[in-house]
């Protein structure tokens, strides 16, 4: 079986609800997915190295880290064998000091993932879910933010396809269009 | 020798007709090229395995699938080794399950190409040649696919680069300026 | 330690500049960052082969060249040992003949940074530093090579970040700002 779909999307897209509404209609057709939120896998793993927060775990040596980050890959992979995988996470990650690549290579070398789809929204709608920031930034400046963050995810998402062969699908989500943006997802899962 | 120059650019950009003018133009300066169309060796090879239309490529598993590819390019490096190859082929393949990468890495690995090539024209120009859509999408619908096409396009050449070294040309095709994007062609397959 | 930190932007961008002070700045803290031009230990490879002008560069012949690139890698990864590097390179370098990857995966191997810093900034302020070209064509040409080199340059910067888990730091330089610019790039050093 061996299938895996990578879902990415930048904070306050709506990732999880669509998702999460995708995964029941599946359910109701019989398609059973186990949906794995990659950074619950890291973060697991770390706990055993004496990491116990999410925060602690760019302090890790790079090293180790990256051996981590393979061995949660391959735990996703062993899950792919019985069941198809939803793997819930990001193309970049956005830090303070900068973009992190979600999905390295020696990653996506464990988990082959047949498809990455990208859940995109409009900078206005992203900036709208994003109320903690709203308070701290001016308006224009997440706007920027959420612009550039969705244009170098789009680029991200062509290298790992270049690396795995698999297919890049965006899928758009309009505030008022949730149920049109579930089907696509449905779609994007079958 | 070995020399792979690879050229891609979305449906209705003019590609085969730079490409064709191309080739000409060089020949009369006695510089020949194998043109090598990247699906047909494909679908060469997997007639040999029971597929008879280019449709039904992509039921093939993705495991022998990806076997196939590389046997493609090393069958067209293999060609390379006693005259310059063109590949025609895409940076990415659009199709309703998403963007399909052209040239994966293990592919890449066989072809080596020297230089991606990348025929661009405005979205309005490349909608106009696209009849069959437009009869059935709206106008702006399509404009905005040739828009991300193009655009995802250019991020997938820069990710072949970095796995290849190989450059990446942008070519400009205008409607009424065709003498001038084959000449700009005859450069890049110099 | 291995701490390797590259630094990239467009010709004309103040990269220079904003290095240099930013380096200056962290002496006085205490940090000190070896910095190495890319192309300097390049061209210094290349004249034990012959070589004598950077122009001369490119004639060299595909497989050596290569190999003198990932030697380059090597030399500067062995100084990375003792003490932090910043190398000083680009993601892409324009040419006649198109963009060649200044990154590409072998020399990546070698390098293994820890972050790569695209310095930008705004077409028309790096169009103003580029007098001699502007002399030669029309300043929207101009202007528009500039958007397309970086937005290439940071769609090759996802795919080094997708080979080498790298971070990716876009840094706004803005000509009345220098000493904010030189701020950022000092928290990118640390």
């Amino acid at each position: 079986m061996n299938k895996v779909i990578v879902v990415t999307g930048v904070p306050g897209v709506g990732k999880s609800t669509v998702i999460e509404g995708a995964l029941k209609q599946l359910k109701t057709k019989g398609v059973e997915y186990e949906l794995i939120i990659y950074g619950d896998v890291m973060l697991e793993l770390l706990k055993r190295e004496g990491i116990t927060h999410r925060d602690e775990m760019r302090k890790f040596p790079v090293g180790p880290y990256r051996e981590v980050q393979r061995e949660a890959g391959k735990q996703i992979a062993r899950v792919a064998k019985r069941k198809p995988v939803l793997v819930d996470t990001h193309c970049l990650v956005k830090k303070p000091e900068g973009y992190y690549p979600g999905l390295p290579r020696w990653v996506l070398e464990e988990l082959k993932p047949e498809s990455i789809v990208i859940i995109e929204a409009s900078p206005e709608e992203v900036a709208g879910r994003r109320t903690k920031d709203t308070a701290r930034k001016r308006d224009k400046e997440i706007l920027n933010e959420v612009v550039e963050h969705q244009q170098l995810n789009r680029a991200t998402a062509t290298a790992y396809a270049a690396l795995t062969g698999a297919t890049v699908r965006i899928i758009n989500n309009k505030d008022r269009k949730l149920s049109e943006t579930i089907k696509e997802m449905v779609e994007a899962l079958r």
